[in-house]
């Protein structure tokens, strides 16, 4: 078997065993295999996509490309959670410190943002002293004395997924739901975890535009996460508005802090974030054994006591990071309402695609990354305004002159009220 | 439009544009598409089939990446012919003179041989002298002059197809009936013919194995040829035996050269050889406007009157081959019958595997050929064999030590007899 035969089987839609998904990654890996094969075989891939059984030897075999974080030793269970991504999304920085103060034990490596999508490395990054280039042994060791650590992606951390989504990015072969399944899974079963929760995000904001195509994802990801022996639950949430008010690096910090120290003073977009956050906090609590009762009453407690928020800066603190010295913009504009009417749409990508435009995010992998930028959104759907109102508050580096793409990111009508959408479905068949 | 883009809207089944053809084989030419790039369109397009238009398409622009042979100002008709070569296959070398003596023009371009299939330039060059590396200027002068030249492709005859082709080798994309077609048409018309008779080969000695996949590479080379406004005839043609007696390159160049000479002596093979050639030519003279009657008439003048030789003649010493010192193998070697039988099967594949371990054909590009050696078939199928009969005689630099590969590729039966084949079909639809 060599790489040209592995290219005809994938072609022809023969099924490839465990031995060829592993010839292919360490091809991948050692670059034995080149990037013009690779890339005709992923196009097949697309074309002929993986059954469930495949896409679990993929995994492992990505998976076992690299070095595995080893996590035996740690108080159990070990838990990772994941969401393909959002505006706003700033989950990771409120579930670490819940999880930890519940007695779950997180190692979680995470990545850059890149277009509208913003990454939990650069939220980090934005606290002044946040060390994010942690050794496998400082994680080890923080993860067994607090609870929760968390690195930047390491280079050999699964590297044939590294080359494999390299070239899916340059050759049209992303949306496929095996491939992303596999990518997805393999760097989590890398980083060491036996519980996974994953959110997968649908809507304007997210990876996902539609609820069919981010349940179908999920639920690769459930059984193929199950066939690879993980514990795995996964739930589609919604990503049609911005998930909290703060959308960009600081502000995304600053919002996780407050919600975790005064969760009851939260405003109505904070709490409708918490409540996406205790129901995922609860689910993976399920997830390692305790009864939805139990589990829901726990999330809720560690909020309440304070206990969540001290994980919090305990974590902050371990990594070196100084919340005092958070940077913040040198000009704040506000965007006012400039009717009276109700609150029908508030637009992620409009909104997201702003930020980018102020520097709050990335549209190449070399872009730097301006941390005290960004935007807070005042309203909620269905809510009603009348003029000189706050919608927005741009945070920006300099004076705002164009406000028609933030007006243009919500929408105000007369009368329209704005469907209800569920925040958030498990996805079990 | 970028490269990605031109790889979704493939991957997706939209049909190209000329201008996107004309991007692709741009940047193939260029090396500004990557080959990671190309191989993922490759593989699109091998499972997202091309349209026939789009074929055309893609043959013109491929064609255009390079500089085209001008036959402006050359006597007309100019012909070419293209083989999709076989074992033995020396019919360029009987066709080029006999088409010169009717008074077409030919200016063909030829490649060398890889496997079990020869090359036209590998059987030239056995023969000592013989200049293949002819500038344009040269091969336009020369068939000015005698109405025929023959030189190796050149790296800027359609260059967009030679890197296509060579990652089409390495990425199990070869197989693909449009790529295929566009990949032999965008030479021919780079090589500046405007009528081209095309001799698909079926059979364990060709390319395409069966005589229903070699009639659909007829069909859609006579469609896209046409739709690339050429004037194109089609043949399917038998290669399930070697095509006359010789195999190996000096051995076919001796062998073209007596068919000429002496046509009425032809040994049954070489008569089964001649005909074909008859029909070829009569076919090509058709396609450029003559009647059926007078084309078969033409051609078989010119065989016997010796015009025909004689442009051989005048052919191999314009580009300087001295055949009085064409190679002789040091040993012969022959190989009898040992039972009394029919003959059902002569294997063109096993024969031509068996000369290229002597040193006859290529395994790789690198390799060297000895032009001398070969074999040379002595029966036909259906002949009665009796016990001392020679079957066989394999030309060869040393002594042979193991007949069995050579025994095995003949196979005499007690009553059975070999079915009947046909030749030659024209395809039409």
């Amino acid at each position: 078997m060599n790489a040209i035969d592995l290219i005809r089987r994938r072609r022809d839609g023969q099924v490839h065993s465990r031995a060829e998904f592993d010839l292919l990654c360490t091809g991948a890996r050692d670059a034995s295999i080149p990037d013009y094969q690779l890339s005709a075989w992923l196009m097949a891939a697309y074309l002929r996509p993986l059954t469930e059984s495949e896409t679990a030897d993929l995994t492992l075999a990505m998976a076992e490309s690299g070095t595995r974080i080893p996590m035996e030793g740690l108080p159990r269970p070990w838990l990772d959670k994941h969401s393909t991504g959002g505006v706003g999304d700033k989950m990771t920085l409120l579930l670490g410190p819940i999880f930890a103060a519940c007695g779950l034990t997180t190692v979680k490596l995470s990545g850059r943002g890149l277009g509208i999508t913003g990454g939990t490395i650069d939220k980090l990054e934005s606290i002044p002293g946040f060390q994010t280039q942690l050794t496998r042994d400082a994680l080890r060791d923080q993860a067994n004395r607090i609870g929760f650590a968390l690195g930047a992606q390491t280079q050999d951390l699964a590297p044939a997924d590294r080359v494999l989504y390299a070239l899916r990015d340059v050759t049209a072969t992303v949306e496929s739901i095996p491939l992303i399944t596999a990518s997805i899974l393999s760097k989590k079963i890398a980083g060491g975890c036996d519980h996974l929760l994953l959110d997968v995000k649908f809507g304007r904001g997210a990876f996902m535009p539609t609820i069919e195509d981010a349940r179908q994802l999920a639920s690769s990801l459930r059984k193929v996460g199950t066939a690879a022996r993980l514990r795995v639950r996964t739930l589609v949430t919604d990503m049609d508005e911005p998930l909290g008010a703060a959308i960009g690096n600081a502000l995304e910090v600053a919002e996780a802090r407050a919600l975790l120290e005064n969760p009851s003073s939260a405003t109505a977009r904070g709490q409708r974030l918490l409540a996406l956050a205790e129901i995922l906090a609860s689910e993976a609590l399920e997830l390692t054994g305790q009864n939805e009762a139990n589990a829901r009453a726990q999330v809720k407690q560690v909020l309440a006591s304070g206990a969540a928020a001290a994980k919090f800066h305990e974590w902050v603190a371990a990594q070196g990071g100084d919340l005092a010295r958070l940077p913040e913009a040198t000009h704040q504009t506000d965007i006012l309402a400039n009717a009276s009417g109700t609150v029908t749409d508030i637009d992620p990508a409009q909104l997201a695609r702003a930020v980018v435009a102020l520097g709050g995010g990335r549209m190449t992998k070399a872009d730097f990354i301006r941390p005290e930028v960004g935007a807070i959104v005042h309203v909620s759907l269905n809510d009603r305004v009348t003029p000189g109102d706050r919608l927005l508050t741009i945070h920006s580096a300099a004076p705002i002159n164009n406000l028609a793409p933030w007006r243009a990111a919500i929408t105000i009508a007369e009368s329209a009220v704005a469907p209800e959408r569920p925040l958030w479905t498990v996805v079990e068949d």
